[in-house]
C-alpha cells in the first residue's frame, strides 16, 4: 500500500511532466470542472503531452452516478484502454469521482490525482478512498483503489477562495487533534490561514494520514481515527445537501469536531480546557451554522446509516486528550443530541 | 489472492449454513432472479439464517447501471452495513452484478457467490472479476474483488435448461484447450453434456482457472489465456445483444474459439488436425449462428474497443497446439475477417 509517489513542491508540475513522458500512456484524459479549467489548467497545460480534456459541472451535487455515466461515456468514446491514464485536476469531487470512474472503467485503468484545493491536498490525496454520493448519502458508492501518483502544487492554492481554504484547514486541525499534541500548541493560535507555510502544513497532514493508512489500509481499526468529527459532520453535510443548502465539507466537519469533542469531554476523556481550545480555534476560523432542533432526529437517523456503523448503533471516534484518538465508540442518541445543542451554543445560536 | 474457499460438493449448502452461523453477519440479503427464486431458492432456503430476498429481472439486458441502482437502494433501505453480507444466487449476471454492487456499497461489504449455472460455476466463481455491461459493451464497468466464499452445489444444474448447460460447457472446453492436452482426448468425444460427471468437470475447470489466476491476478500476462475465444466471442455477443437478438455467452465463445483456432492454424501454430477436432466438437454441441457479412466491420470495430486491447490494435490469445496458449497476439483485420468467414463455413452458412 502507498507505494505511489506523493509529490508536494513548487516543482511538482515538472515532476508530472517527466513522469508522463517516462510512462508513455497510450492516451491521456484530463478531467476538470469550470473552475479548475479556468484557474489551474492554464498553469498545468504546458507540462502535459498531447491530451484531451473533459469538463464537468462544479460542485458536490454533481458527484453522482449521472456524472459517472458521462465520464464513462467520455472514456469509451475516446477508446481509452488499460494503458491510458486519467488525470483528475480538481478538488475532492473530481478526485473521488474521476478516480472511481477510472478504477471501474474496464475493471480499472491508471489515474493521477492533481488536487487543487487544500482539502483534497491534505485528505483525498492519501488512502485511496474513491466514490460518489448516492441518494443523499456521502460517498455511499465507492471503492479503495490507489492512484499512480499524487501531484500537489501548492501555488494552486493562490487561486482558491478563502472559505475553501478554511474548509481544507478543518482536516489539518483534525490531523493535529488525533496525532500531534506537540504541534497543537502552535496550530491553536492560527488566525489567518493564508499566511501559514502551507506546503509544510500539507506535508505534515499527508504524513500523519499516510502513517495511519499504512498501518490500517482497510479501516479495520486505527484508521477510523481519521473519522474524528465526521460522524456528526457527515450527517450535517448530507442533510444540508439534501435540503438544497450545501455546506463545505470542512465547515460541517468543524461543527462535527466541536460536537464529538464535547462528547469526549462529557465522558471524561478530554479535559474541559482542551475542549475550550478546540472550540476557540474552530469558532474563530469557521462561520458555523445553526442546526434546527426539528432536524435533530433526521440527523441522528442519517448518522445511523453512516458507513462506519455496525448494526444500527452510531459509532464514532473520540479524543482521549489532544493527540490521542479512541476509535469504535458507540454513542447514545442522548449524547448525539446533546452534542448538537452544544455546537449551536458555541456559535451563539 | 484466492484465499477464499470454493466448495464444490453435494453437501455445499450444509457448508454454507455453518459458515453463516460462524461469521455472524449483521444482515443477510439474498439476490435472486425469477428463475433462481423459483428453482434454486426453495432448495437453499432452509440452510439460511433469517434473511431478506431481493429479486431482479432475469437476463443479461438487466446487467446494467439501472439495476445496480435498484440494488444499491435495496441495501441502503435495509440499512446494510459493513458487517452485512450479500448472497448472490444465480448465474453470471447475478454474480457479476451482485458482487459489483456489494463491493462498491459503502466501499465494499462481504458477498458470497452461489452460482447456479454451469457457466458461473466454472468461470465466474474464480478470479474476482465483477462488473456490468455499459452502452452495449460487456463488463465495461467493473472491478476485481474477491468474495468471502464460493458455494457450488452441483444438483442445481438439474434445474438448468439444456442450452444453458452447453453454454457453460464452452468454458470447460476452453480450459482444456488452453491447459490440458491430456484430458482433451476424452473431452473431444463428449456427445451428451448432462451425462458427464459434472462435479468432477467443474473441479477441473476451477483448478485450471485458479492456477492461472494465482500466477497473474491482474491479467498482466498468462491470465490472458483465459480470454481464448473471447475476443471474437465478445464482439459477437455484444453485437447480438445490441441488435436485440441476445446469444448465450458460451454460444458466442464457441464461435469465437473456432475463429481464433482458425487464426492459430493459419499462423502455423495449430495443426490442421487439431483445428479439425475443435470444430468437430463445437459443431456437434452448439447450434452456431450465421454472422452476416454486413456486420463484419461492426464486429471488428467492437473488438478494437475490447478491454484487452492496447492502442487500437486487436489483441487476442491463440493456441500453439492444444493445451498451450499464446497470449498478447495482435491480429490483423484480414485475420479477423477470415476467421468470421471460416466460422460461418463450419456451420454451413
Amino acid at each position: 500500500m502507498n507505494a505511489y509517489p506523493i509529490v508536494i513542491e513548487n516543482t511538482a508540475l515538472e515532476w508530472l511532466s517527466s513522469f508522463l513522458s517516462e510512462r508513455k500512456f497510450s492516451k491521456i484524459l484530463l478531467i476538470s470542472d469550470q473552475h479548475t479549467r479556468k484557474h489551474c489548467y492554464p498553469i498545468l497545460e504546458s507540462f502535459l503531452p498531447p491530451h484531451e480534456i473533459y469538463e464537468i459541472a462544479p460542485g458536490e451535487i454533481y458527484k453522482n452516478l449521472d456524472t459517472c455515466q458521462l465520464l464513462w461515456e467520455a472514456l469509451t468514446h475516446r477508446k481509452m484502454d488499460r494503458q491510458s491514464v486519467v488525470i483528475n485536476l480538481g478538488g475532492g469531487v473530481i478526485g473521488d469521482m474521476g478516480g472511481f470512474v477510472a478504477a471501474t472503467y474496464k475493471r480499472g485503468i491508471s489515474f493521477i490525482q492533481v488536487p487543487t484545493t487544500l482539502l483534497s491536498m491534505v485528505d483525498a490525496s492519501v488512502g485511496g478512498k474513491l466514490g460518489i454520493d448516492f441518494k443523499g448519502f456521502k460517498n455511499h458508492i465507492g471503492i479503495f483503489c490507489e492512484p499512480e501518483a499524487v501531484v500537489i502544487y501548492p501555488p494552486f492554492l493562490d487561486t482558491l477562495p478563502e472559505e475553501e481554504l478554511a474548509s481544507g484547514f478543518a482536516e489539518v486541525i483534525k490531523h493535529h487533534l488525533i496525532a500531534d499534541r506537540e504541534r497543537w500548541g502552535t496550530l491553536k493560535q492560527v488566525k489567518d490561514i493564508r499566511n501559514q507555510n502551507l506546503a509544510k502544513i500539507i506535508r505534515h497532514s499527508v504524513d500523519v494520514k499516510q502513517k495511519i493508512v499504512e498501518i490500517d489500509p482497510f479501516e479495520k481499526g486505527i484508521r477510523k481515527a481519521l473519522n474524528f468529527g465526521h460522524t456528526v459532520g457527515h450527517a450535517i453535510e448530507g442533510h444540508a445537501l439534501e435540503q438544497g443548502e450545501p455546506m463545505l465539507h470542512g465547515e460541517a466537519v468543524a461543527i462535527g469536531m466541536i460536537a464529538e469533542s464535547w462528547i469526549s469531554m462529557q465522558r471524561g476523556l478530554l479535559a474541559e480546557a482542551e475542549l475550550g481550545e478546540i472550540k476557540e480555534l474552530i469558532g474563530r476560523l469557521y462561520p458555523g451554522r445553526q442546526i434546527m432542533e426539528v432536524d435533530f432526529e433526521v440527523l441522528y437517523a442519517r448518522a445511523q446509516n453512516d458507513k462506519k456503523n455496525i448494526g444500527g448503533e452510531v459509532i464514532c471516534s473520540l479524543l482521549e486528550g489532544i493527540g490521542k484518538p479512541l476509535v469504535n465508540v458507540a454513542i447514545s442518541k442522548e449524547e448525539f443530541m446533546g452534542a448538537l445543542t452544544f455546537a449551536n451554543i458555541v456559535y451563539g445560536f
